[in-house]
């Protein structure tokens, strides 16, 4: 079916607030998951919205987001143990603020969870200018390269820069696959691709349960391996635990700066975007129409569906949506 | 053959300052190629003399390292076309130096070349209690995912913590191989491993001339090829040209922060310490023996080395050093 972001919007915030989130937070998670539907990005979209629920159900009511640390080129935040969704934007406001004043900004964020796409908060700051940095350490699902034992969450990275037009953002996970993509797999039944996780006794598995109970494995070998770590050590360093047990805690690290240091910002978006159209233009590999810069497919996405208006969305997904509303 | 540090130290100035470089600037890239062998990372050693010689001869006289912009929080500088080597120590004390006061520096450089082992520079900053980050755009030589056109350098990306111990240190590069690894396969007369390299029309090759010609790939597909543009971009922003058609001009980018920011240094520096135990601990996969932290490798390497006070130089390379120097 089709909505208007209006009612996707509305949807997402009736259903949220239901269950105990304040309207001002559950139209920020809304907002960020209607913008991943925009993006074509179904997964981190409303299908998110029952999860979140079922995750608040467990928790107990959250407190406030509270800056605890801050000097004049840093800040601490506890999130109070609200939904990153939230607390996210509070920490990339908050870099920005600083970093109009000193030029750069290091903010660390704990006592949170569930982050969405990370790429939501940096082009935050690359469309005011900024180039911004954001890794987020999660849930202990990962291996590290060699070994069998989940120690590290699927801890995405993510940087974006200002352009001419809309900022080029690249956000990746470190792992093989996703939790989302794991419990997606779980709920329809379906086998996982082989090749990205291992059962609690390290052997391979493409069963979700027995991936969950064991280990996803790292992207890209021991140096994807390597980056999982960075972001998993600058998580510890915002305060989450060495290793994360459960769905709290996690360790958000941000990195926020004005291009201005160094270069004139014009002249600095003029050549992210020349460098974005040196990407587009290089001659294709065969079985490539034309080569993509990273983000270019949502952006695209975005401005088709943001002209529409509507989002898609799966009856079944509405209709889940509608129930926890009542 | 074996040297002491000392011997393999005064061979490398002695054969630098035969062709023009200063004493002061020959000490400084003999003691990080003395320290790349002393870590067992052989090719990055003393082999580089010959290379950097073979470079020094096609060049200008260098002019000064000038930091041309400076700010609380962030200074440029002027490579004044010297190595990397050279321009990148004085780039991670300016940082240091800036941290001290605001507790963050960012500090980018252009005008230089070849930068050897970048966790040198970051773990310099570790062993000072910072976290540093450091990438570099080099010659254009990798075609972006999808793509066949060389526009990006193999531009390795570099992070260091401070630990209870030596610091953690991971250095990835994003190319699926190295400039000297190619160059050190035409020498011998090899060929390169297959899906690394594509040549001018984009067909794969293991032919280290055709590879040349054409595109080296990026690792890790979509995501590696992400994380060069990234380095690319910072590159940029240091004042790098958007493709870097030549051996000069290459852009660097330091990020130094004090932990002490987001938390007591002592108290993450025994996190550090936890998280490394915590991947050594870590039950091996099949095939391993005990699993490594980034890192680990070249530190215990150093270690025996150090104790012993020798490195191993090949012969041949021995010979040609010597000959350089005459």
């Amino acid at each position: 079916m089709k909505l208007t972001v209006t009612e996707a919007i509305g949807l997402a915030v009736r259903a949220l607030t239901r269950h105990g989130m304040s309207e001002p937070h559950a139209r920020l998670v809304a907002e960020h998951l209607v913008d991943a539907a925009l993006c074509g990005h179904e997964f981190s979209s409303l299908p998110r919205v029952p999860t979140i629920i079922e995750e608040l159900r467990r928790k107990p009511p959250a407190g406030d987001v509270r800056v605890v640390r801050e000097s004049a080129t840093s800040a601490l935040i506890d999130g109070g143990d609200n939904i990153a969704y939230v607390v996210s934007i509070a920490a990339i406001d908050k870099a920005i603020e600083i970093c109009k004043k000193s030029g750069v900004a290091i903010v660390g964020v704990n006592n949170t969870w569930f982050s969405g796409r990370l790429s939501y908060y940096v082009e935050r700051a690359a469309r005011q200018g900024y180039v911004a940095m954001h890794t987020t350490n999660t849930t202990a699902r990962v291996a590290p390269f060699g070994g069998i034992d989940r120690v590290m969450g699927t801890n995405p990275f993510a940087i974006a820069f200002p352009s001419e037009d809309d900022p080029l953002v690249i956000d990746i996970g470190t792992a093989t696959t996703t939790w989302g993509h794991v419990l997606l797999s779980k709920a329809k039944g379906e086998a996982l691709h082989p090749g990205v996780a291992i059962d609690s006794g390290g052997r391979p598995t493409v069963d979700p349960d027995a991936a969950v109970a064991g280990a996803f494995l790292p992207w890209g070998g021991h140096r994807g391996s390597g980056l999982s770590l960075a972001v998993q050590l600058l998580g510890i360093l915002a305060g989450s635990a060495v290793v994360v047990e459960d769905v709290r805690n996690w360790g958000l690290f941000f990195l926020v700066f004005d291009p201005g240091l160094l270069m004139p910002g014009d002249e600095f978006r003029s050549r992210v975007s020349e460098m974005r159209k040196v990407i587009n233009t290089t001659r294709p590999a065969p079985g490539t129409v034309k080569v993509r810069a990273p983000g270019d497919g949502s952006v695209q996405h975005r401005k088709h569906a943001a002209a529409a208006g509507v989002i898609q969305l799966d009856d079944r997904v509405y209709a889940r949506i509608l129930e926890l509303s009542a």
